[in-house]
């Protein structure tokens, strides 16, 4: 049996009671360490916890090998660690598939992630639109897809959660040149360098899919002991400093209920004024 | 200080490590009891697994009567225990910013909850749209309001979560005019009957938010051990009986990824047919 099992978003013990009981059983227990981390625990915190040798599986492994996590798992029961919950990644999905076809059990195990844990910023779940992901820019590659999704989330009215890039266990390119594979310090997308691009990209693309006093929400460590919201405008946010990872942005739609904005407000150090840019933001798209 | 706690999907074990140690060291633990139910645990086996005495919560306790759950949780730690993620409903929220006037400290512990674990049906989180609810449609009330949700998530391409009523506790009106409070027995909405309440209005309304032939995934008793996924067009769900509830309903957008379509694949009685039905479906809405 493979046993896929969300971790939740922050300690050890943000585990089910029932993923903990099943990694307990396991004959091999793996961590998917490329797409997320936890932000309170590592990997000898959780050996400990579990009493179990964890394998890191970084993005080779995973889509490329497989067949190694999977092997003479129809007759043994191997766990797979995801850090949120277990289907948020596409290769996650391509694993499973793999697995029905060679004919093993999968069974998931669910847990929080960005994507529903997101509401404890006081912005209503029915009210998001779809998700965007934020990649680093490069010097050549400055991808702005995300542009029209927001653009389409906001036409109606909708918020949109943005997910920032993180890059662990990246290799140099100038060693990989020279034949060396040589690792790269992990770097995780801050809210001010999402904000930064985001301002880019509009003052690039100019249609308007939000402007620099647009209301957002940064997002800092999500479910964990320091998790922190600020609300402010996008502007604001390009040169806020959350403080350590991991990071999101929401920017919010024109459907901001009365409730939501008197819970946002709690975030924002000028409250008047965010409820201004929130009004003012409400008449964007009005007529769409 | 108020713990709001997650309990996941549907057995007691769902609850995370960290908020089974939280519910044992609290001084009154609740349970909301109106907005969802646990499939395969009930207030007496969580009392026995907690070791804790559990208070349900309904509607009017948590609404109106928040002062008897918040009493004295300055000093007294008092649990709070949703269903799923402890933000899917705006009276959660109600509950923290009362919380807040009286200097009570908040604390989340979150859980998996339908919004993420859906994912679980092989379709891409990032690429559904609003969540949209669907109400028992009555003989003089029949609300069609997701229809324009509906609509817009589709022109976009996103799929739809739709989430399907339940009604607990809900008092006998006839008895009540009698000055009698009577409740009526629980009742779960089925994948049929939502599905022949979207059927109705789109009859209704003739604008072409989806037709009979639309494909959708039918989700039954998510995250339970006897969770089922049924990949069909709107029509046949109309007809499909998913057995005992939790139930929800999932309508593609156009967006579907050939690694999504073969997942859902394995969920289609008739797989040819399946397949025709998401390619007809993606020229819907192309053009815009």
């Amino acid at each position: 049996m493979l046993y896929l099992i969300g971790l939740g978003l922050s300690h050890e013990k943000d585990i089910t009671v029932r993923g903990l009981e099943t990694v307990k059983k396991c004959k091999r227990v793996y961590l998917e360490a490329y797409t997320s981390i936890l932000m309170a625990a590592d990997k000898s915190s959780l050996e400990s916890f579990y009493g179990r040798e964890v394998i890191l599986a970084d993005r080779e492994l995973v889509e490329s090998g497989s067949d190694t996590i999977l092997e003479n798992a129809q007759e043994d029961d191997v766990a797979f660690l995801v850090v949120g919950d277990v289907f948020g990644a596409t290769t996650h999905t391509d694993l499973v598939i793999r697995a029905r076809e060679l004919n093993i059990k999968v069974e998931a195990i669910h847990n929080a992630s960005v994507m529903n844990a997101v509401g404890a910023c006081g912005l209503q779940l029915y009210t998001f639109g779809q998700t965007v992901s934020i990649v680093f820019f490069t010097e050549n590659w400055r991808p702005d897809s995300f542009y029209d999704k927001v653009m389409e989330n906001r036409r109606i009215g909708l918020h949109t959660l943005l997910l920032l890039d993180i890059k662990v266990k990246e290799p140099n390119i100038n060693e990989l040149m020279k034949g060396r594979v040589v690792y790269e310090p992990p770097r995780y997308m801050s809210v001010a360098t999402c904000c930064q691009q985001l301002l880019e990209i509009e003052e690039k693309r100019q249609e308007g899919a939000y402007t620099p006093a647009t209301p957002c929400v940064a997002v800092s460590r999500l479910g964990s002991p320091t998790q922190t919201f600020k609300a402010a405008t996008l502007k604001e946010l390009a040169e806020y400093d959350a403080g350590e990872p991991l990071h999101s942005v929401v920017m919010l739609g024109r459907q901001v209920h009365e409730l939501e904005l008197d819970y946002l407000l709690e975030f924002a150090d000028d409250k008047d004024a965010f409820k201004e840019a929130v009004t003012q933001d409400q008449k964007f798209f009005a007529k769409n």
